[in-house]
């Protein structure tokens, strides 16, 4: 794989030639490639392409996307030590080294999503003034490697009272009122669950800086904003987070609805959800065969069972093949070959969960004033010449 | 609410004078009321109706639906024991005292659902011959008494190979090809959950024949059919339960599927749905301030997190308040005022999880070959006059 990645990038000289090339305007930064969708410099906020999402399961890590509130915080690794307080037994000062040594090492292979992924297509619809316009890129999956929060809170005890583990980053985020760092939590059962991992590396190599160095949560199954990054302190409360990135944003709103403290419904699960990947929306195929491939999502416990392909508004539907299955915390890459006569047409794809769910059909009515889980059923429309 | 109950029986005639009153014919079999509306009698399969389930969010017994495949098999209680074998390091033989007295008698309030409940709005689209034309009162919540399976598991010591937790039961069903009896399993990690319990009671009553006495699981969340009545035996697995009821029906497949061994998804896991219990649809109200009311179910770790009504197809929703919370595994039930004008109208309905995913609208597009998994958002007629 990684080999294969080295190939690939020689064949981007953007990557090769900063400041030489006329490619070279192209390059972001944060050691990611030339082709991501970057949204905001700073704080950084970057989508991968759907070039990108489509190499395969597995999102290479200079293509990951990142979804930033602050700007990276500068952390003398030397010396940052992991604070557990709070409804614990004993509270606990871990550096990394203690982390490794102390406690199993895991690797957890789980597909990340920010609650904003497909925000663009929620704009559509009307507008959603101060949001990035996030389309199918705020998302990706990496194996990551660490050690389970759970084993960390089995040695603090959490007490009988305890119910939810707050997370809290480095980073001072300029838009919450107060400016304040990036915290959220999750329920103590689902910290307690071996797939929830404090982690250190990404794709097989250290966490990057923008990806949360020296430490970060990974929160299989739930939305991205809990997988809290620069992690600095964990915090057992009886409580969910009061702060504001889960307390007043991160919630999903009625469409009439003003964002404040407490109001909305608080995001955690990821709902069911999926993209095309190729052909590109709007783009010119050749007629005949067509190969259209894509991803799904089930958050939460489940896993994505079928993806269903239409090319008549829905009336008939064919089953797309699932492709490699990397375990119950990461999305499925799908694949179809459908046979496109000349002329317009309308591809139309439902995901379903191992629930029997499936995606909403109407986008429009999904509209919500901070824009997230846009998951209606994806619609692109190609023409075959 | 016994109290509350025996009031109202004394109401229904019918009860009271089998065989002499002209309402005699309306009295149901199996300690049911005489208002259950009964598909089959022999096996036995009834449905609450809406008054039943608008009752309050914990079922009645005495309306509490049924829905089996075989005879209410005749068990002799004091010979009875639930054998536990396959993938355990030792074999148990369990009665029910020994259950009552070796391990902690445990409480779980959890709605039952079945995988057909509301196929009546499938069949609406086109016929399922040989399926019950199941409405909205395929479902009901109880509080049922009995042990964790999983402490009961701890026991026997599942070995590292296992996987699934077979469940079989005493009732014998002569449409399962060959005849068998019913059965199904769960995952292992599910069965370890503790609010699966091995239950004797029902609503603080000994469970009663027709719901599985002596012994029956709950699976809470997933369909009922794994809610496993007159519980024999319980098979420790690696592999999921390859019997009649899970290999070949309680699948979902797709509209052009015959259903075969292995063809289609296993459901388990319950997806979100609502229904409407009042006004009834077609029914002709008042016109002014009317209340709708109805209940909301999400499966899995997920609960209700919000329920909108709209009366005019979706364009705009109002929020219903949720009734009375009875924990993470109970429905809810919900209620709004709405003001109509004279006239028609049309109610339409859709829950949200908490992982803000919502219901499909197009009921027709999730017709199936076995009338399965109809989630998709309710609408009824109402005329105001």
């Amino acid at each position: 794989m990684r080999i294969e990645r080295l190939e690939r990038r020689t064949r981007l000289p953007g990557l090769f030639h900063i400041g030489a090339s006329p490619y070279a305007r192209r390059v972001t930064r944060h050691g990611k490639r030339a082709d991501l969708i970057v949204h905001e410099q700073e704080p950084f906020n970057a989508e991968t392409g759907l070039a990108g999402l489509a190499e395969g399961p597995v999102t290479a890590t200079d293509a990951f996307y990142v979804r930033d509130h602050g700007p990276v915080p500068e952390i003398d690794h030397a010396a940052w030590r992991l604070h557990v307080h709070g409804l614990v037994e004993r509270e606990l000062d871990l550096s990394i080294a203690t982390l490794r040594e102390a406690f199993r090492e895991r690797e957890v292979t789980a597909t990340l999503q920010c609650a904003g992924n497909r925000r663009a297509g929620l704009i559509a619809v009307r507008d959603i003034p101060g949001e990035a316009p996030w389309g199918p890129g705020a998302t990706g999956t990496a194996t990551w490697t660490g050690v389970a929060l759970a084993e960390v809170l089995a040695v603090a005890g959490p007490l009988p009272e305890a119910a939810h583990v707050g997370l809290d980053g480095a980073d001072v985020c300029a838009e919450a009122t107060p400016a304040q760092r990036f915290g959220g939590s999750i329920p103590l059962d689902k910290a307690c669950r071996p797939e929830v991992l404090l982690a250190w590396a990404m794709n097989g190599e250290p966490l990057q800086p923008v990806h949360g160095a020296p430490l970060r949560v990974v929160v299989p199954g739930y939305i991205g904003a809990r997988s809290v990054k620069w992690l600095e302190r964990i915090e057992v409360r009886s409580k969910p987070w009061e702060g504001y990135f889960q307390h007043v944003v991160y919630r999903l709103l009625a469409e009439d609805e003003t964002p404040g403290p407490g109001v909305g419904m608080p995001l955690g699960l990821i709902a069911l959800n999926s993209d095309v990947l190729s052909p590109a929306d709007g783009e010119t195929v050749a007629a005949g065969p067509v190969e259209v491939r894509g991803y799904a999502f089930a958050g939460g416990e489940r896993h994505v069972a079928r993806v269903d392909v239409s090319l008549d508004g829905g009336v008939t539907w064919a089953q797309a093949d699932l492709l490699e299955d990397l375990g119950r915390w990461a999305w499925r890459h799908w694949r179809i070959t459908v046979e496109l006569a000349p002329g317009e047409h309308e591809i139309l794809v439902r995901a379903w969960d191992s629930s029997a769910a499936t995606q909403p059909e109407d986008e429009a009515a999904l509209w919500n004033p901070k824009g997230y889980v846009n998951n209606a059923r994806p619609r692109i429309r190609v023409r075959a010449a």
